[in-house]
């Protein structure tokens, strides 16, 4: 049998590193997510390039199905083998092979964790800018073109990858991009691997770009007597042009949770959480027109610190907002919207949406990268409730058909997997099948994460 | 005949917009470089892009090549019909169709050109950053992924393209991206699209990202006692992360072609002119600290303004930089050369470059984006001198190899067109044969501006 071959083929070339054990096929079977488990027929932990090149080969030479995995932590199902196959675990390819101060750039391999970067990158006085709220791999945060709460300032993933390594469904390995800051030499191939999912090639090495520290940061939080007046602040702000390093909205509802899970004392209102990056004038020069405009949209006094201490605090409360809204919901299971519009068509996305959920009677904080135009609602999921997930469906379906209507996007950083396959039809029309076109030229077999992303697949 | 069928029906179609006369021939024939003479066989100016639809269904049908043309300014060869064929002119679809300030966005038919753009912006307090110095048309913008002085500051096409409407290969028509800041739904179709050289599609129509007129904005000058002390000024300006919004390099040959043609009197030694956008204390804070970069390196006092007519006098002569150089040598044919390395390695890069045209005894003016790596020699062919061709080549070559060499770029922002094709299995290895994948899957036929950027092509 073609899997049982590659399997020991496997095994010969990886000895222990490939396992067939219940619990190791079952963790990589479950995902942060209402999905159902979906366990791969091995789990295989790569340690150099060579090796993921000769797992590809052997699997393609059998049409065994390949799926990556980084942290686990994608919300749609991204690195569940829908076919089965082998999942290929990037833990131990986690070394950062070289910073260069000089150029602010930096070369690692895709199972880093974005925290564990931010370690290594402590003395350099540099940073790496995006940081999604779970503690995810550099690779997976490559693959599902992933951004965060500073990407308002600084970008997303494709801002901010200057360069791959890439081993192909053949086998082969392709290096993208340069460490030039530019180039007009052809075809991205960086940007196309960028949100791919591992369907088109299996990310083996990545060089970053950096961001000197600014100078001065000051971090604030402002409460909100409604929704309204919270993105309306948000939306004059951007459209002023300051240039906020980030700008998260947090509902009612989440700012109860956060309350609860870290301790704070916000007031149980919708809150802008900022930061703001600069010289020391430049910040306070910010603050003083933010807080202006906060006061202008009925907002509380604009209370803000250049204190490390409180602003660790303050983003550490917002990256555990997920684990905060869930630690309410004991037992209970999430299905995580993301919609995002263009900025002008905030307000009602945010409003319409908060409505419908308040309707449906099942709790869903919204939270989001609002600067972006880019939301979440948490919707809370009872594993003995047979309607619930029903319910949370058709909100987070609500939610995407009005993104389209406002002009925006079913997915603003957490991409495709299981859970957005349907609309990218809507989404992209006849686009979709050019990206079908692309996957078949560059994986005929369709071996690289198969049953995700693309028709047919 | 495939061809005079395809251009019967083509005249049925779009009457006296479809042209065959010699002199519309040859003024597509030609480009700004050194290239031959290569005429297409006729040239068509849609209107609609129904119209490009219809154009290419028709070519399709009859295996006849379509060439987009923008401007005509590209620097490589690239809207030149390499093949014959019918060259598809922007020009009278150069409109705008819907600027939003809300939004701080505008969507533009492709042959609208950048100046164009910034006339209609300007009473809306936004701007468009990219700014090549010629005249060209948004959509061949797009098709090279240009970039500008503000790159340094506000990002390439690359970063400033939100949505395309593309025309196949085939006649579909796709729609790429989405108002929305950003999104994670699957392939990068737009990044795709960008310097692509409508080898993949032809673009229709562009929705761009705006930006905010800074409240004070400053520009000046230095001039260097050499271009080490300029570089390395360049080098330390970006690696304390000041947010110059342009930093560019010329040497003492550009200095002495500007005073001449623009009639200023800048000493002819290397020079940076900057620009720098914020509010007016970090204007004033920026141009400070700026000054002490300059003096440190062994510059001039650094002279600034906030004045307007000052400001825009000095970036005309800078965007006239190729044409002051070229009246400085009538007759004269350029070979325009664009690399781009990491900024650590721009010294190297510059100083080895200067000495091989001085060794050389063609005059080879040098100037550049340097904030991004990125410089051009512009290398004077004098028509008559048989052996001026080969020479400049044989620098080109070896500034090409020297980017590589650097872990850099042969083309920071002109693109490959036919000039440049020659580097590409260098420069991506397997890569290019992926982008081959990938234009087979697209355009099967090959009748996409065919000749240029691909394998075998
Ligand atoms: C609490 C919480 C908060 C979150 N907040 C954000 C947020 O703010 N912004 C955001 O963008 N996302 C967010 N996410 C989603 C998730 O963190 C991101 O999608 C992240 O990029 C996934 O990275 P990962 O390493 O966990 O990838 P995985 O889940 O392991 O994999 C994701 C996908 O990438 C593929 N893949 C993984 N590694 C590779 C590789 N080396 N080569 C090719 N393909 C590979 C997998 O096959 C899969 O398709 C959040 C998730 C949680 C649980
Ligand atoms: C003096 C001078 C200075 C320059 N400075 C810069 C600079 O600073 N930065 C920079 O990046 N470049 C620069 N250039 C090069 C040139 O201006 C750019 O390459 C520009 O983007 C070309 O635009 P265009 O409209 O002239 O395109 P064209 O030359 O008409 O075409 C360029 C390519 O795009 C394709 N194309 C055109 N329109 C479309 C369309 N609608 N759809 C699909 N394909 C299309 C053509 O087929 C061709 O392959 C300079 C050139 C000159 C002469």
């Amino acid at each position: 049998m073609a899997l049982q071959d590659a399997l020991d083929a496997l095994s010969a070339l990886l000895g222990e590193r490939l396992s067939r054990s219940k619990p190791d096929l079952e963790a990589h079977g479950r995902s942060e997510s209402h999905f159902a488990m979906t366990p791969p027929d091995a789990v295989a932990w790569p340690e150099t390039t060579r090796e993921v090149q000769e797992i590809v080969r052997l699997c393609a030479r059998h049409g065994v199905p390949v799926v990556g995995w980084g942290a686990g932590t994608s919300l749609e199902g991204h690195a569940l083998a829908a076919r089965g196959g082998v999942s290929v675990d990037f833990t131990r390819m986690n070394r950062v092979l070289d910073v260069r101060p000089e150029d602010m750039d930096v070369t690692v391999q895709p199972g880093l964790t974005r925290r564990a970067l931010e370690e290594e990158l402590r003395a350099t006085g540099l940073f790496f800018p995006v940081d999604p709220g779970a503690d995810a791999s550099i690779g997976g945060m490559a693959a599902t073109r992933a951004s965060g709460t500073t990407t308002v300032r600084y970008g997303s993933m494709r801002d901010n990858v200057l360069a791959l390594e890439v081993v192909l469904a053949d086998g082969r390995v392709i290096r993208t991009g340069s460490r030039a800051r530019k180039s007009a030499a052809g075809y991205d191939l960086t940007a196309l691997m960028l949100g791919s999912e591992g369907t088109l090639g299996l990310i083996t090495e990545l060089t970053l770009r950096l961001h000197g520290r600014p100078e001065a940061v000051a971090a604030g939080v402002a409460a909100f007597p409604g929704i309204g007046g919270a993105v309306d602040c948000v939306i004059e702000t951007i459209q002023m042009g300051l240039p906020m390093a980030r700008i998260e909205f947090v509902d009612a509802a989440s700012a109860a949770a956060f309350n609860a899970y870290a301790g704070t004392d916000l007031p149980e209102r919708p809150h802008l959480l900022v930061e703001l990056h600069g010289s020391e004038t430049a910040v306070a020069e910010q603050a003083e027109l933010f807080g202006a405009l906060v006061a202008e949209h009925g907002g509380d006094a604009f209370e803000w610190s250049t204190r490390e201490e409180e602003r660790r605090h303050l983003w550490r409360m917002r990256h555990n907002g997920y684990y905060a809204i869930m630690a309410a919901h004991p037992g209970a299971r999430a299905l995580v919207t993301d919609i995002c519009v263009p900025i002008s068509r905030l307000a009602e996305a945010v409003e319409q949406t908060q409505a419908d959920i308040a309707a449906s009677g099942m709790p869903g904080p919204i939270l989001g990268h609002v600067g972006d135009g880019n939301f979440h609602a948490t919707l809370i999921v009872r594993p003995d409730h047979a309607g619930d997930l029903d319910t949370a469906k058709g909100l987070a379906h609500r939610m995407a058909e009005r993104a389209l209507r406002l002009g925006g996007t079913v997915t603003g950083e957490h991409g495709v997997g299981m859970g957005k396959t349907g609309y990218m039809a809507e989404e992209h029309g006849e686009g979709w099948a050019v990206m079908g076109a692309i996957k078949a030229a560059l994986d005929p077999q369709g071996i690289l994460n198969p049953g995700k992303l693309v028709p047919g697949n």
